[in-house]
């Protein structure tokens, strides 16, 4: 991996752009005359995420359709999974979902709750998920679809790097005793640049309820379903490759090296003995130890990357609050006579060090603009340190040597 | 690894602390009476870094001294590490550091530049790396030393996540055809929680230059070193290890379980056949397959806790060139008597939007201070949406309906 692709693998070259979108994303109000009910259980606001592009995709032959929505509890977001005509008999298969509530990982959708609910004028469940905005799914990016009709085939890298990340995944639930019973790509999510997260867990564990399921069972179809996905995701289509499993063999194998053909014709091979996830990481990164330390070594250059990011904007965060301060104090009106403001007082040196930092003037008379002047001066400002500056009176007839140390309490006390 | 290990395994719990502190920490300024030249090629600042709890280790037999400083260039810091007393008898092993300059993985420490320098009366040769506030050397953190004087051991799973991290900046650089040459718990740091970067790369290049090195061969010692490497951070001490090599190794499988122990003795044993960075990182997926796993997930974890923070502060940058603008243009005193002032100017709407903004009052006319108010504002005015306000002149006799729209045409005609 060259160093252009380490830096921006799991982060988009334009990450406050990304994020604005995002946000703006969130805000968007949904197109008028949908009917879709205004308040649902702690839900509110919602907004349909389906593009229509496609019919909508089912979970145990029913089907579903999926909304944004904004909880009254905290004002975040969900999508919310509404699965149409499902009637419940009895509550135990909801209680199903309890145990998927306190999975934690990072390669899968978090799921908050689940209960029906007549508010869409028929008897439905709703599966309530962690919502990630500007996600989409694996069918959505690598199967030829109206927004997208000529996919570009998917590269050796990204077909290990996502196994990689299903594999964390699945072991991760498997070993919680959990099968996740829907490995298909509408089923999984791209949440951020090529961040994995399987979606729709638990949901099968409600709608297919069984009392008497055999949960090894469901995790030997689960690797069965990881060998399919390769395929499906290597040929764009589904259908192609449960129509004709051996074709799809073929062609995965002309188009990818001899590991990853392995790594599908066990996942598909012979049942007995019983395969386990962990056995295809140990194979994974016995196999392919380079694609390991490529992911590992993305990750920690994304984490660099944002926590650069994050230490500014906390850095201008503060400054927010300070310039605030400024504002709060200097030139009220009605402290026009109050003594506090005579040529002695706090406030007065708050004014004439906000002249220092924000009205330099050049030999000339003529305003200087300049933001890192005003940057470096704030933050000392902040830090408080015992640096001294000449503060010179608008008449210059007098001027004051004060430290940002002292500026600084004639800030704090002004807000006492 | 259970959950709160993983979110908070590369990330502090208190992140916006930890970034405080980071922060404060550049900004202060050295005990005075050090003598430390004001100015030292583009850098200027200098603050001592060591912490004089020990003899200052060497490199090559020389002495260093470490100084945080800042680039006169973009104002960015830097830690120069100064070797005392060494002088360059040709310009060539300075070039030695080009190669180093490109490398950038998260492992490592950067470095920007080596330059020689008489600044501190002496013939020194300075060595400019990237500055990781906060951050501890493997020894700092691992070995009795007055400031820490008994650590804690370190676990067999903290053991394989610094020797992951290790080895896969090892196999980086030997893929370069460069040999770390320095690996050693006073020549490691970590950098933020967990997080390890090999440190004062390239240094022996220029200290110990030779037109007629054996690479191959340095690699073969940098494997060597990280068997060492593992002794003294179980042991808590090198030269423990150096004098008594068997028993250190006795120590060691008496802490740690066979797997590390077989890593070691592999590293540590018959030199022949060559052994490469890349057959040690395959051993240690092939045996531990489940740490990989961990490391991965939690760096995948620290990205989503990163990220989630990011886009909560994102909005503070803007906010600052905004009240900066507000600042720039109000109350300048050299405009007291500027026709554009006038009651029906632009200025005087951005006088009064500021009031508007930062000077209401409650009904006993006792000041607000409501940052959400503010907040608010200042987001509609970034945005110029149409939303019209009322502003009122401060004797009260006029008021003037404006929209926010028209409030941000103001401040950008006053900056033109």
């Amino acid at each position: 991996m060259n160093n252009v692709n380490l830096a921006s693998f799991f982060i988009p070259s334009d990450l406050h752009k990304d994020i604005t979108e995002k946000h703006e994303n969130q805000l968007r109000a949904p197109p008028p005359g949908l009917r879709l009910p205004e308040r649902l259980h702690v839900y509110r606001e919602l907004y349909p995420l389906d593009d229509g592009t496609g019919p909508a995709l089912g979970l145990a032959g029913l089907t579903t359709y999926a909304y944004r929505a904004t909880s009254e509890r905290d004002g975040s977001r969900f999508c919310l999974r509404r699965v149409e005509g499902f009637r419940l008999t009895s509550q135990e298969p909801l209680s199903a979902i309890d145990r998927w509530k306190r999975l934690k990982h990072p390669n899968i959708v978090p799921i908050a709750e689940a209960f029906s609910t007549r508010a869409f004028n028929d008897s439905s469940l709703i599966l309530s998920y962690a919502y990630y905005p500007n996600s989409h799914t694996l069918a959505n990016l690598h199967s030829p679809n109206p927004l997208n009709p000529s996919p570009p085939p998917l590269s050796e890298k990204q077909m290990w790097t996502y196994l990689l990340q299903i594999v964390s995944a699945l072991m991760y639930v498997h070993n919680q005793g959990l099968a996740v019973r829907c490995l298909h790509p509408s089923r999984i999510l791209v949440s951020s640049k090529n961040r994995i997260r399987l979606n729709c867990l638990g949901a099968l564990d409600i709608l297919a309820y069984d009392d008497f399921a055999n949960v090894n069972l469901q995790q030997q179809e689960d690797l069965v379903s990881v060998g399919t996905l390769l395929l499906s995701l290597a040929l764009g289509n589904s259908k192609a490759v449960t129509s004709n499993p051996t074709k799809a063999i073929e062609y995965f194998s002309r188009q990818y090296g001899p590991d990853l053909q392995r790594i599908v014709l066990w996942l598909l091979g012979n049942r007995s003995p019983l395969k386990t996830a962990e056995e295809l990481w140990s194979m994974i990164t016995k196999i392919n130890p380079g694609i390991v330390a490529e992911v590992i070594d993305s990750s920690l250059t994304a984490n660099d990357r944002l926590d650069n990011e994050l230490s500014k904007e906390v850095e201008n965060g503060r400054l927010v609050r300070l310039l605030c301060k400024f504002n709060f104090i200097n030139e009220r009106a009605e402290f026009d006579f109050d003594p506090r403001w005579s040529e002695t007082g706090d406030r007065y040196i708050i004014k004439l060090f906000r002249d220092y930092v924000f009205h330099q003037v050049d030999e000339n008379g003529k305003p200087v603009l300049d933001m890192s002047h005003v940057l470096v001066c704030l933050n000392k400002l902040d830090a408080g340190v015992d640096e001294s500056i000449m503060l010179i009176s608008r008449d210059e007839q007098s001027c004051l040597v004060v430290s940002y140390k002292e500026v600084k309490q004639c800030v704090e006390s002004a807000f006492r």
